[in-house]
């Protein structure tokens, strides 16, 4: 059985989470129900649970949806604590024909809670532990894309406010301007309002300070990103330092990582790249706090802030950069490695201490006749070698790749809801 | 042979180190000369070396003097550049008789420069290397002192600009009311002009932002100190954001702390007691680059700003904290450790790797029936063991302390600078 899906949420006042399951013909047991019997949960076809932790009652329900699942031979369920304000969800488990379901399919199910200064966690192990490896990027924004569209429709209704981003292309980079509708149409798909100004390649910097600054005055932009590279004869730092600091959802202006790197300080926006590497670990319920962390490159994009959130979380933090003398004796050492340095397969499994977490940034194009287009994309972290070592792994592609998206429109609608105080 | 202090410092254009070394009678070799005779560069009784290093000359410059320092048992030595704008120094060298030098003063001179892009480094070791291994922050302190009242005369003489450094102290604690006298003092030491207030414990928040304001508007004034802690009625924070970025020379504002994280960006100022570490470390040519460092205590005001500029050295930074589960192992495998906890004695010989180099930053009052005042001041390392173990220790007091101060003064000579585009 593979695990495709395994995401936990700490929300206010509740837990969530979501598994889905790929079975094999080797789990559809006749006759046998799902359990999920560890601890005090115990999943019937249709139950509702009610369990007590510290003073506070938590009802965790679960349903078994009777539709047309069966052939795609797929499993899902998904917790909601009912006495939080979020919809109560379905918990999905595969009948493989009418009278089977996955027994095995969840092994393990801990649940812990906030209340009472605990730590709220739900973890959930499929009975093969070896297949549950991949950290699915692609299934946890889609996850997080569904909590943005439904935040943003529920401030609309209940303020008439819709968040909104501003993006500023200058030239005719194709690359660019692929990743500029991208993120149009992520916004689109989730409820924001885009915004857009192209400028041509020769535009002066007024013109673009300009545009920054109109974007800036603008009521309904909530979130300014200026798409770099900007033409040569810009100072990109004069421009981006232009951007209003409560607008400035990419999160890289000196004064957010300042605020990150302090304690007692909050930054008004995380960087969208490591705060998506952080939010995979915590989607995926992996303990930080305490744990040796490896950070392999120390750009102020990526690297840097993912050290100082890691850090943040208690971890014990080293980055790992090109003076490095023995990158690979400092990350065997690591419980968690974010890997942000462009090399394609840099990261060999000897470099991997067993049971690792690892988090690979890069997206390197490699040579490959027999790809499509001639080429294809690999991570930093040899997969093949590193996945038999660690305890999970992001892809590439479909790891931190689609994270970032989610953390520009989750930083948009965070921008918009502290603009017009909207908890 | 002890030597109690070894200093390089690498200006623009040049070069300039001091050895002082305390002689014992075994060294005292009659009719012997003292020479600094590895590498090119050779000594005599007056002597003028030239050298050429790339397509640059440089010049050093090296004179005993007759005075009367014979009896003192010691001997001392300063290099200048010549061809720099710096005056040239004399090298001092003890005559424990008229016909007696300490012909092995100096067992070894490396001299490498900046021009063409190589490294510039004056290393001077003594022949009795074990003794090597104080780091004298008081000795040092005192040099960048010397060097501060030189600058800042020049300033005064070349624009008619007395550099000024304010401090605003709120309330009665008579622990503050003794740093700010001391800053004070040291103010007067090197010729920098110093302003107080002092307002009553019961002020408001007004009365000190009022004093603040004035500061940041006063064209005498170029540095501000806000003398934590204040009164419990005020918002601490609110107050020191309101010190203007171009006169915080504490160098705590987010702004400074987020340019200091990134790379390609610099801060206006570096917080006093980290970047006085880094300056022990240079001056005692301490090699940086591709070395394993690790700071203990993650604070906003050491800790962390300690480990920035570490790692913006290129050093391998591993920030150990009150959550890090095996901080021993951790600490033995670093070449350079900074501690700045506040634990007395808690670095134990064991956790040092053979040759590290240890900076101090911890002063901890531990009872001692024998002190004068009944209590001694340690660091957050056991000195005692290890300084068998490491290259270099700094002691406490005498260590970190002292540079504190001198940094300040450096930041607030800086700071006039700047403010007067004075180079």
């Amino acid at each position: 059985m593979k695990v495709l899906r395994s995401v936990m949420q700490q929300k206010e006042g509740g837990i969530a989470g979501v598994l889905v399951v790929q079975a094999d013909a080797s789990m559809a047991v006749p006759g046998n129900r799902p359990e999920l019997n560890a601890l005090p949960l115990r999943y019937t076809k249709k139950t509702c649970v009610e369990h007590r932790i510290g003073l506070r009652p938590i009802k965790l329900e679960a349903t078994t949806e009777q539709t047309s699942l069966h052939n795609k031979n797929m499993a899902s369920m998904m917790f909601t604590d009912c006495s939080s304000s979020t919809t109560s969800l379905l918990i999905h488990l595969n009948r493989r024909s009418s009278n089977t379901f996955l027994r095995q399919s969840v092994g393990q199910l801990r649940l812990r809670t906030t209340v009472s200064g605990r730590a709220c966690s739900l973890s959930i192990r499929s009975a093969d532990a070896a297949s549950d490896k991949v950290i699915d990027g692609k299934a946890v924004a889609k996850t997080i894309r569904d909590e943005i569209t439904v935040e943003v429709s529920r401030m609309k209704e209940s303020i008439g406010v819709v968040p909104g981003l501003a993006v500023i292309l200058v030239g005719d980079r194709k690359d660019s301007a692929t990743y500029v509708r991208n993120k149009k149409k992520a916004c689109e798909s989730v409820g924001i309002q885009s915004f857009e100004v192209r400028l041509a390649e020769d535009s002066s910097e007024e013109e673009v300070m300009k545009s920054v600054s109109g974007f800036n005055d603008d009521p309904s932009v909530h979130g300014i990103l200026v798409q770099l590279p900007l033409p040569s004869h810009m100072d990109e730092q004069n421009i981006l330092n232009a951007v209003s600091i409560e607008k400035d959802v990419d999160g890289f202006h000196p004064l957010n990582i300042g605020r990150l790197a302090m304690r007692g300080r909050e930054p008004l926006f995380v960087p969208c790249t490591p705060k998506g590497c952080i939010e995979l670990l915590h989607r995926y319920n992996v303990d930080i706090k305490g744990k040796r962390a490896v950070v392999i490159g120390r750009s102020n994009i990526v690297g840097m802030p993912a050290a100082l959130l890691l850090q943040r979380e208690d971890a014990t933090v080293t980055i790992i950069h090109s003076r490095t003398k023995n990158p690979e004796e400092i990350t065997r050492e690591a419980d968690i490695i974010i890997s942000a340095v462009g090399q394609p397969n840099m990261v060999r499994g000897s470099w991997i201490k067993p049971g690792a977490v690892l988090i690979d940034v890069g997206i390197n194009p490699v040579e490959d006749p027999d790809a499509p287009r001639g080429y294809r994309l690999v991570g930093d972290i040899c997969y093949e070698e590193a996945s038999k070592v660690a305890s999970a792994i992001t892809p590439v592609p479909g790891g931190v790749g689609p994270m970032t998206i989610a953390m520009l429109l989750s930083n948009t609608l965070t921008s918009a809801k502290r603009i017009h105080n909207f908890q």
